[in-house]
């Protein structure tokens, strides 16, 4: 694959989105609905778990347009996760990349719904998916339900909440992060090489670059909770203090959370070099990961 | 077919209910996630959903057991619909079938995301099934998110929710029923015939008889709210009227809801006979429906 990062970027990324937002405005729906829909499926944001599918295909010199169904759905369950983790029962958030969080602009009965629905409809986008078999489809339903069900990300979300308000141990904290962002960053890099029909081997070790992209992007975020531009961030900064919340910052001094970081980075880095033969794009996203402003 | 519908009734709902607490039991989650979709899945209820389903598949003379499995993903998506209808953003309810609603026990986050678990979980149960294909899976996946998604029951509470205070024409409230409750009760039957391998005639007159007993089944409902017993239904009665909802029996008199509900029920019994060789089962649970005290 001779493109840039960049480019690959740039071409893929809008694809993406254009699915998403063609997906909702095809749907015959009461219409705060699909406004409550639509309206966080454009509030932008890094589009990281399509990317890492989409890139892990790439690795294999696979065409990667076999993944943007898939992507997508992906995507969607991503972004119904963040409407219901806004609510006022659950955090509470009143923005999110710069823009009011869905419940603060719907209300919260409508964005309660919007989150269901996009949960639902993500699966529907991999069974009519055209550039998959049956077989396909149905691995990815399994296993994106597991990813993202109760003994996934939901279970994650709940560990987290009950985590509040308690000192926990850099263990508890893994726990909760490896379920509540960690298993959906995995299933994403996890379908890419399914996809592009890895080996066993590949696979386990693509399964290990992902765990550690997957801590490492939560430190990362710790550590922008602390240091990072309210601007670009399009949130506040310091809420995790505010509603005392066990970060990797406190439990190992901000210092202690960037070696712990670019120590994840560099695993991840050399778990992939082995597992791939074009690497490139997945040594790049984990800089991204480790670099971004927001 | 020679057993009595209430020898149907109580061999198959048990084996469902079964299969609904084994599979939370099972999973490996935080407890007090578990115990929150325990508690809603073993709630009791009518079981209408499966029922209609095995109805379905033992009205062509196949082995119900084919259908348990996705009659139970069926039963886990209505129990998810529940929790998140009685949430204080949506109808505010405080009882369901004698015991507290699932926020009143434990709190709106854990209902929020043992909702989130069932609905994500179901189609887990689809994929996992060794009573079917890669092809019946990817089918029933795809019907069954279009069912309970934003075209249907989601779009359906939505537009039940925006219809509250308002006048209603009957017309609005049956677009209202025929998504909120009527999408997911014609699933349970056109999966029946999916998997008994209908021929398409047949599926569109079973399409007629869901049709129908899903109005029947809503109107029946609005009637309980009005002259049910509050003990039977382990909620209180008259809460229609105290939300300033739109009912049957508001906009037809309670006479004129009955006449309706009957000739629905007439006219979906007459579809069924056709329709299918041994329609016995789907006969009595349409009786059912109409004759039910909860």
């Amino acid at each position: 694959m001779t493109s840039s990062f960049e480019t690959f970027m740039s071409e893929h990324k809008p694809e993406i989105e254009d699915r998403l937002l063609n997906e909702v405005d095809e749907l015959k729906v009461p219409s705060p609905l699909q406004e409550a829909m639509r309206y966080s499926l454009e509030a932008g944001g890094k589009r990281l778990r399509p990317l890492l599918l989409l890139a892990t295909l790439d690795s294999f010199n696979k065409d990667v347009r076999k993944g943007y169904d898939v992507a997508a759905a992906i995507e969607m369950i991503h972004t119904y996760s963040l409407i219901h983790d806004d609510l006022p029962a659950m955090d509470d958030d009143h923005y999110r990349r710069g823009k009011l969080t869905n419940h603060k602009v719907y209300g919260e009965a409508v964005a309660i719904l919007a989150g269901d629905a996009l949960l639902t409809h993500s699966f529907k986008m991999v069974t009519q998916s055209n550039h998959l078999n049956d077989q396909e489809r149905v691995w990815l339903v399994d296993h994106l339900s597991t990813a993202a069900g109760p003994e996934g990300m939901v279970g994650g979300q709940l560990a987290d909440m009950e985590g509040e308000n308690k000192q926990l141990t850099v263990d508890q904290l893994e726990y909760i992060h490896t379920h509540k962002t960690g298993e959906l960053l995995a299933f994403s890099i996890e379908a890419g090489a399914y996809l592009a029909g890895a080996t066993f081997e590949q696979r386990s070790l693509l399964e290990r670059y992902a765990k550690n992209i997957g801590l490492a992007f939560q430190i990362k975020d710790d550590i922008l909770d602390v240091e990072g531009n309210a601007d670009l961030l399009g949130k506040p900064v310091g809420s995790d203090d505010e509603n005392e919340k066990s970060t990797y910052p406190k439990l190992l001094t901000l210092e202690g959370a960037k070696e712990k970081m670019v120590s994840h980075i560099e695993e991840a880095k050399s778990y992939c070099q082995k597992a791939v033969p074009s690497p490139s794009f997945l040594l790049q996203l984990a800089d991204y990961i480790m670099e971004r402003k927001y």
